[in-house]
């Protein structure tokens, strides 16, 4: 066997695994995104010790993930301290000299519930994320659609919300109004919404909106929610489905009962390990495409 | 040479047409569409004076379009009379007896004008029409997403727009508010809304949403906006170029201009022509796939 490692970045935190298969991890490190420098150095560390075949990154972005480009493999322009435009996969090819893969972290955790997790036997499927960001990633009949940026969709405003949006673009779209800062910002804290019946109905209502969208234009078979917002998911899902199925009304004639939106709304099935199986998947990839990774 | 054959099914006419070439038309007829024996006799009829080696057909909705589906080809549950559950491919079968290819008439369309229309050179685009319904054909990369129901997206509601909307499933969502029918109920009639400068700011106001909606989860290269109601197009492109500049709001970073802007959302290159273009198309690449037709 051989083995391939992973990097999920964060902009919190660096998780390190190396497997020979994606969804079994043989040895996992982590630590704080500090400065690109040091953090990468402390990747590079980690791996060095195991004779890599290909290695996997699922990144936080902006990202540039276009092969073609000039600043490919880059995180752009990032308000992270001291992140904007690092050479994330120049660096590591760099120190590690094997086939590198690269994707948005959204795209790796669809990747990774699509053939581990809760996506297997669905010819399709979308990946949501809801974090600092709204990302979403999307895996339709054995292919992705080009990095949805869904977050900055337009949604209707709930009644009972003032809160202004955060978005500096647009304020009151979705990521404007339902990502981790947007919650921070009306509500102060996300222990304090887990106890308010009317953020979790707010939240509920936007990111409702977010999946109807997503059904009525990407058509997927599941819509996974995941995301650190997603921690308090045991009491928002129910009411996010309840959401779903109140927009639907009816239309979509598989979704016409709570049973049918509970299969097709579902959290995870990897937890908060799809980001590195997605990682680890992207770098066996690579490796089996030798150095051009495609689908 | 050989001889195609392509319908495009309206709910208000048929066309009909032969060709070589798709986008080269030898003899086309065009009927009102009334009862459905007597539109589809008057097709045959029309269809039985030519050798046909296949026959394409871009037919308006619902439609089903799941070839493993009992119901296959027929029209499903339309409010048009006598047309609910009509089996307009097997009906044409078993008269003309040639390879039969059917889709919506937004993806027939976004075939004609991704091979022949506006989008040669581009890798995908989106055909939206704004008729009685507001659909979508989406090409990407080759091939099809599949029948996206954009026209039941929410939209955010104009703050000067009173009407309820008239979905009977979501009032006032897209096609509730932007459709055909939402402006005859609001307006009267398009007469009157192509002088009223406050209709088309409402209508661009929707449009607009719809195409940064499209443009953020589907990610296409050009948009085009085609159907009835983009007959009063010349008026209200620019109003919709606007809103769509202003509702990005310098977030897509090659639509930053209103120029760029004006080189992503486009009239159909092939005008009223692309639907049956696009029906020819579906025909061509039935005969050349024998019976099985696909992507």
């Amino acid at each position: 066997m051989y083995l391939y490692g992973g990097i999920e970045a964060s902009g919190t935190r660096f998780a390190c695994a190396v497997a020979e298969q994606p969804d079994e991890i043989i040895e996992k490190a982590s630590f704080p995104t500090t400065m690109p420098q040091e953090t990468l150095m402390r990747s590079i560390e980690f791996f060095e010790r195991f004779p890599l075949k290909a290695l996997g990154i699922a990144s936080f972005g902006p990202l540039d993930v276009n092969p073609s480009s000039p600043t490919y493999g880059y995180i752009m322009e990032t308000p992270k301290p001291g992140w904007a435009r690092t050479d994330l996969l120049g660096t590591l090819r760099r120190a590690l000299n094997v086939p590198l893969a690269l994707d948005t972290d959204a795209n790796a955790a669809a990747l990774a519930e699509y053939f581990y997790g809760a996506g297997r036997g669905a010819d399709s499927l979308v990946y949501l994320t809801v974090g600092t960001g709204i990302n979403c990633g999307v895996f339709v009949r054995g292919q992705f659609i080009n990095h949805p940026e869904v977050g900055h969709m337009f949604i209707r405003r709930h009644p009972k919300d003032k809160f202004p949006g955060h978005c500096p673009y647009h304020a009151d779209c979705l990521e404007g109004m339902a990502s981790g800062p947007a919650l921070n910002g009306r509500w102060g804290t996300q222990d304090q919404l887990a106890r308010e019946h009317s953020a979790l109905e707010i939240e509920a209502y936007y990111l409702a909106q977010a999946v109807s969208t997503i059904r009525y234009l990407l058509a997927p078979k599941l819509v996974i929610l995941g995301g650190g917002v997603m921690h308090w998911a045991q009491q928002a899902l129910p009411v996010i489905r309840q959401e779903v199925l109140k927009l639907f009304n009816g239309y979509i004639s598989n979704l016409r009962t709570l049973e049918a939106v509970e299969r097709f709304v579902i959290l995870p099935a990897l937890g908060d390990n799809a980001g590195i199986c997605g990682a680890l998947e992207l770098g066996m990839r690579s490796f089996w495409s030798t150095s051009n990774y495609g689908y």
